[in-house]
C-alpha cells in the first residue's frame, strides 16, 4: 500500500494577518513525520537500523529503496526480496507506518563496513570537496555517457509542467518536488516531500524498483537548489542532466563536471544558466555574434 | 580566525540562456564544503567524530558550538575549553579548515550514550511525531515563558531587514539565512549557509558562545521553511518566537505548541500567518468584526 493512504497535508485554523488586522481561515500544512529504514537479512535475528529521516508520508517504500540505492548501500533491485511496514506487535498502530523493513535476499547483498564508509567521511579519506568526490567514485559510479541533446525550449517548459503536477505543494506551499523528464520534455514521474533529498530518493527509488536505472535518457528536475547531495544521488542513478529551479552550490558543479552531468540552474521565466555539460543543450549565440558580455571582459 | 577568511562564494563563467540564445557571463556560486566536528576530552588519545555536515565556510566555530548545543550534546558554554581547526600534521592544508576540534574542560561534560540517544530515534522510544517531541523533552528543555508582545508591524519589517543583510545571498541566490531580532525588530545578528539548519546553528552557536542563551527576548527568523529540526533547535535555545518566510510543517507546529513558541509562517508582502502562540502578537480583528471568513463556516 506504500503509505499513500496516509495524509500528506493536515488541516488547521490559522490567524491570517494583513497589516495589523487578522481573520481566521483554514490552512493546510505539509505533514512531516520521522521514518526509520531497517534492513533485514536472511537468518538475522534483529533488523539493522540504517537511518531515520523526517519525511512526508507517501511513497515510503520508494523512499527506502531510493535511499539505499543512492547512498550506495544496494546496487541492484534484485537484492531486495520484499519491503513492508513494521509488523512487530510491540510497536503500536501509527508507528508501524513510520518503520519500513527492507528484506534482502542474501547476506552478500549488504556490507556493514561499506555503510560506515558511506555515511562518514573519516579522517583517512579526508574532509574536503575533493574527498567528497572520491567518496562517490569508490562506489564505482561511472562517468555518464549520453549523446542526446535537447532544445532550450524543453528546459523552459519543465518548470511549469512540474509545478502544475505538485498537488500537495499547491495546497501547502511546503513541499519540494523532484520530476523525471524525457529529453523531449515529457514528465514521466513526480514525487514530493518536505525534504528535498527525500523527494529525489522517492523518485529515484521508483525508477530503481521499476528496473529503469541507469536513467540514461532521463532529466532530473528539482524545485529548489542543487546541492552536493542531490548531484551525488543523480550520479549514482546515472542521470545525464539535472535542472534546478534555483541555485547550484560550488560542490554540486564539481560533481556534475566530474561525472559528466549537465547542470542547469535558475530555470525559470524563459531563462536558465548552464554550469557544465553544455554539449547536451541546443542553443545559439545571439544574432550579433557577441556572446561575451562587455561587462566581464 | 573562524574561517571567515575563506571564500563563501566562488566565481565562474556560465552560459546564460534566454529563449534559445546564450551569452557568457560571470556568476558566483555559494561555496559548499564538508566540515567535521570533533570532540576532544582531557586525557583522551583520539578525538570523537560527532558529525560531518555540508556547509558554507565561515563562522565554523559557531557552527560547531551551535550544533553541539542545539543537539543537546553540550549544556553550557563553560563546558568548552577552546575551539580550533585541526592541527594534525598528517592532515594537509586545506582540509584542516574543514575539521573543527572542540576541546572540553572535563570528561563529565560529555556522555557518549546521550549522543546515540539524540541522533537516533530508536525503536524503544518510538518512531512518530509524538516520540520526536519526547526526544526533545528528555533533554530537559523547559516550556518557554515570555510575556512580551510585538506589534504586527515589527513582523512585517523583518523580512526586508534580513534580506538587506544577506550579502552572499545577493550575489549567489544560493544561501539560507537565519536572523536574531529583538522584540522591537532590531536585527542583532545574521548568519548564512547553504544548509538552513547550519545557518540556524551558526546563529545560535554565536549566542551560546556569547552566553546569551536562553534567548528569552529573541525572535528567530529563517529565510525558508520551518521544519521540525529548526523548531527543535529554537526550543533548546529558549527562543520564544520563530518567523519563517515560507511554510511550516505539521511537526514544526507541534513542537511550537508543546514548548510555548509563537510560530509565524509566510511572513512576506505585509502579511503573515500565526500557527500558534498568538498572545505575543498585537493584532486586531477587522473593523467589521467579522474575523471568521464565510468560506470556512
Amino acid at each position: 500500500m506504500d503509505g499513500s493512504v496516509r495524509s500528506r497535508a493536515s488541516r488547521l485554523r490559522v490567524q491570517s494577518v494583513k497589516g495589523d488586522t487578522f481573520r481566521y481561515r483554514q490552512d493546510l500544512l505539509a505533514v512531516e513525520e520521522p521514518m526509520e529504514i531497517r534492513l533485514v537479512l536472511p537468518r538475522m535475528e534483529e533488523p539493522v537500523s540504517i537511518s531515520v529521516t523526517m519525511r512526508t508520508p507517501g511513497n515510503d517504500f520508494e523512499l527506502a529503496a531510493g535511499f539505499l540505492f543512492t547512498e550506495g548501500i544496494l546496487k541492484t533491485p534484485e537484492a531486495i526480496h520484499r519491503i513492508t511496514y513494521c509488523t512487530d506487535p510491540e510497536v503500536d498502530g501509527e508507528q508501524r507506518y513510520n518503520i519500513v523493513n527492507v528484506f534482502l535476499r542474501s547476506e552478500t547483498d549488504f556490507d556493514p563496513a561499506q555503510l560506515k564508509r558511506h555515511f562518514y567521511t573519516t579522517s583517512s579519506c579526508g574532509v574536503c570537496g575533493k574527498a567528497s568526490l572520491e567518496a562517490i567514485r569508490v562506489r564505482n559510479v561511472p562517468k555518464i555517457r549520453a549523446d542526446w541533446t535537447v532544445p532550450a525550449s524543453v528546459i523552459h517548459g519543465m518548470g511549469e509542467r512540474l509545478r502544475a503536477e505538485q498537488d500537495v505543494f499547491e495546497k501547502t506551499g511546503g513541499l519540494h518536488a523532484a520530476g523525471w523528464f524525457t529529453p523531449r520534455g515529457e514528465l514521466l514521474a513526480i514525487r514530493e516531500d518536505v525534504g528535498r533529498h527525500n523527494a529525489v530518493d522517492k523518485l529515484l527509488g521508483y525508477a530503481f524498483l521499476e528496473r529503469k536505472c541507469p536513467l540514461s535518457d532521463g532529466i532530473l528536475m528539482v524545485s529548489g537548489r542543487a546541492s552536493f547531495e542531490i548531484m551525488q544521488k543523480a550520479a549514482v542513478a546515472g542521470v545525464p542532466m539535472v535542472v534546478a529551479v534555483s541555485a547550484p552550490s560550488s560542490l554540486a558543479r564539481e560533481v556534475a563536471r566530474e561525472f559528466g552531468i549537465t547542470l542547469i540552474g535558475f530555470a525559470r521565466d524563459n531563462r536558465f544558466n548552464i554550469y557544465t555539460g553544455t554539449e547536451r543543450i541546443q542553443i545559439s549565440p545571439p544574432p550579433s555574434g557577441k556572446a561575451v558580455s562587455s561587462k566581464i571582459r
